[in-house]
């Protein structure tokens, strides 16, 4: 297989794991003979200091081009104080609407050595395996107007919903519940908003298309409450953009190893993006010492969801799993009796593992 | 001192918790010589049973001209079906508009006996006390348009603030900080919403009144994740209705007892709403078994918010305090080697030590 892959490192650790994720694909491609070319472009606050921009057109372009793109972290404080519209974070919503990456896959897993650092209770943590399902391109963070009136006296954000654009993601739930558990759960606030209520009738509609889902319908206060007091009860989540932000993010924290999660963002027929679901960690940049597995997982969401490589994607899924059983971890993470190992010695074992 | 109270006992298990605060009320103004006059009213899905509407006129009209109000809980399976406008749940945000009820406050604090039924590990819960005091008028819950529009192929929700009411609730925000420990999270999403842009314009302009407290601002999904991992970094955080609605009750599970936490709704000069955290528990309904605490305490909270009886307040969470001590709980919580009594027991334990 053929593919060109174009890297978008960013900021803060993000070069690092990049560097980490293309040593893993390039042990993929030598093991199962596949070609990978790669091209690399600047975005967030890279982007902005070489080109002046978040997200500059050849980036765009580049993107729009390639069979897939990883991620690795944008912003830090650098660039904290530009004008919003300079501001690295309008780089990631940027390619986001350029690319109509409409689905968001975060998955949330725990692996045995490390749930030890759940701030959970084991009891409540163990077992949990979750999946959220975050509509990436509508609602308030695009929608118009999103302005000030009245001399700056009031002002005012619009969440919209194309009847379409809630239709691709809730069959986007439905399918990646077929792939697991076969339970969905929507999120809406279908007692205030009017947009959750087109979203649960949608939802109500799709079920005849799925009769091996179970589903059910959970107000988004409530959901933030069984998150945290039983998690294990969910298998796929599927919700909109705003409330989707707030509950992954919520999510990714009941482990206890943010630096283990990867995330896929994917468009209707064209290329996704695949980045971890950390941020840029601008205090340990440079140093070496970054936990590079959710790039490195974020990359097998690519051969996987991009590429149809279940087979490769599977294998550094296992690479990862059985260095950190052996007790291998980044700073970040912590085992008794482990060793701890800069991001470099990490991926090598990753790569032999390969 | 001489008040006249209404009761909005409402639906579920709402009456049975309003008759142990009105007995808890009636100790107390015994002790301290006050007159409590008391008039109950219909709201939910009561009212919508006895006069087809969950916010009847009648009820808005004596909740207007009363000293303070006093809410159960709203809503249940019955009434699950009913088109929108005569959803139980309509009532309550009926309320909060008609009496400008623009602050809500929600602390979270556990008591010693209780926390080992957290969802988190003690060292992660210990010491967590803090407040939520959120929007309660404005934003995506009451904004305009909100409706189906392209011949209900998309749908709108308008989240709106004018500068006053986002000035009023952070004023609210700061003065709750001076009360506590004086450090005041403001919770936005200023790197996407222009809404959240201005709410952290004002909090930056505010902050020279209040020099004595410490300001922070927070990302909405970042403190999804802080709640989680460190909930005793936050005194009080301030935030608008939605995210506030979400935040609150991810916040209300953390220390395992929700049947303990009070809220307070406030208006600027008008009368306030006082209710418990928790919801109408339908399936425990009738059966005389449900914890009254919540709502004893929110009772406190009337004292010490509407009537500035602060003496009075205090005495009934010392009550509290002193019962969960002793070892006495219900239903919902545990205590090891406690004992376990009804609602009508529990109530008269608190009334006991008033
Ligand atoms: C950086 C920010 C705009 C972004 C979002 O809110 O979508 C981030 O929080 C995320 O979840 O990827
Ligand atoms: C019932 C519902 C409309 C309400 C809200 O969202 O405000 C509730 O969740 C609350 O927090 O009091």
């Amino acid at each position: 297989m053929q593919k060109n892959i174009v890297l978008l490192p960013g900021d803060g650790i993000g070069p690092e794991v990049m560097k980490s994720a293309k040593a893993v694909l390039d042990a993929i491609s030598k093991q199962f003979n596949h070609t990978f070319s790669y091209e690399s472009h600047d975005i967030g606050g890279i982007a902005v200091d070489n080109h002046g921009s978040p997200l500059p057109p050849q980036t765009i372009d580049a993107c729009k081009k390639a069979d897939a793109v990883l991620l690795g972290a944008v912003g830090g404080p650098k660039w904290d104080q530009l004008p919003s519209h300079l501001r690295p974070e309008r780089g990631l919503l940027g390619i986001r609407k350029e690319l109509d990456l409409f689905a968001n896959l975060r998955p949330v897993k725990g692996y045995a050595k490390l749930l030890h650092a759940s701030p959970l209770k084991e009891e409540i943590i163990n077992g949990s395996d979750l999946l959220i399902v975050r509509e990436l391109t509508g609602g308030l963070y695009f929608g118009t107007p999103s302005e000030r009136r009245d001399n700056g006296n009031s002002v005012v954000d619009t969440l919209t919903y194309t009847r379409h654009e809630i239709e691709r993601i809730v069959d986007k739930g439905f399918k990646s519940a077929q792939l697991r558990r076969k339970v969905l759960t929507s999120v809406d606030k279908a007692n205030v908003l009017e947009s959750s209520k087109l979203w649960r009738e949608v939802v109500e509609e799709k079920k005849a298309d799925y009769p091996d889902v179970t589903v059910d319908h959970v107000l988004v206060d409530a959901a933030a409450m069984k998150l945290i007091t039983n998690p294990s009860q969910f298998d796929v989540i599927v919700t909109e953009n705003m409330f989707g932000d707030i509950l992954s993010d919520e999510a990714s924290v009941l482990t206890g190893s943010l630096g283990m999660l990867p995330s896929a963002s994917l468009a209707e027929n064209g290329v996704g993006l695949f980045e971890p679901a950390h941020g840029s960690a601008p205090d340990i940049a440079g140093l070496g010492i970054a936990n590079p597995l959710a790039m490195i997982l974020s990359s097998a969401f690519m051969l996987r969801h991009s590429f149809q490589l279940e087979e490769e994607a599977n294998l550094i899924e296992s690479a990862v799993e059985a260095v950190i059983d052996e007790g291998y971890h980044t700073a970040d993470l912590q085992i008794t009796n482990g060793n701890k190992v800069n991001t470099a010695e990490m991926t090598k074992l990753v790569v032999d593992y390969i």
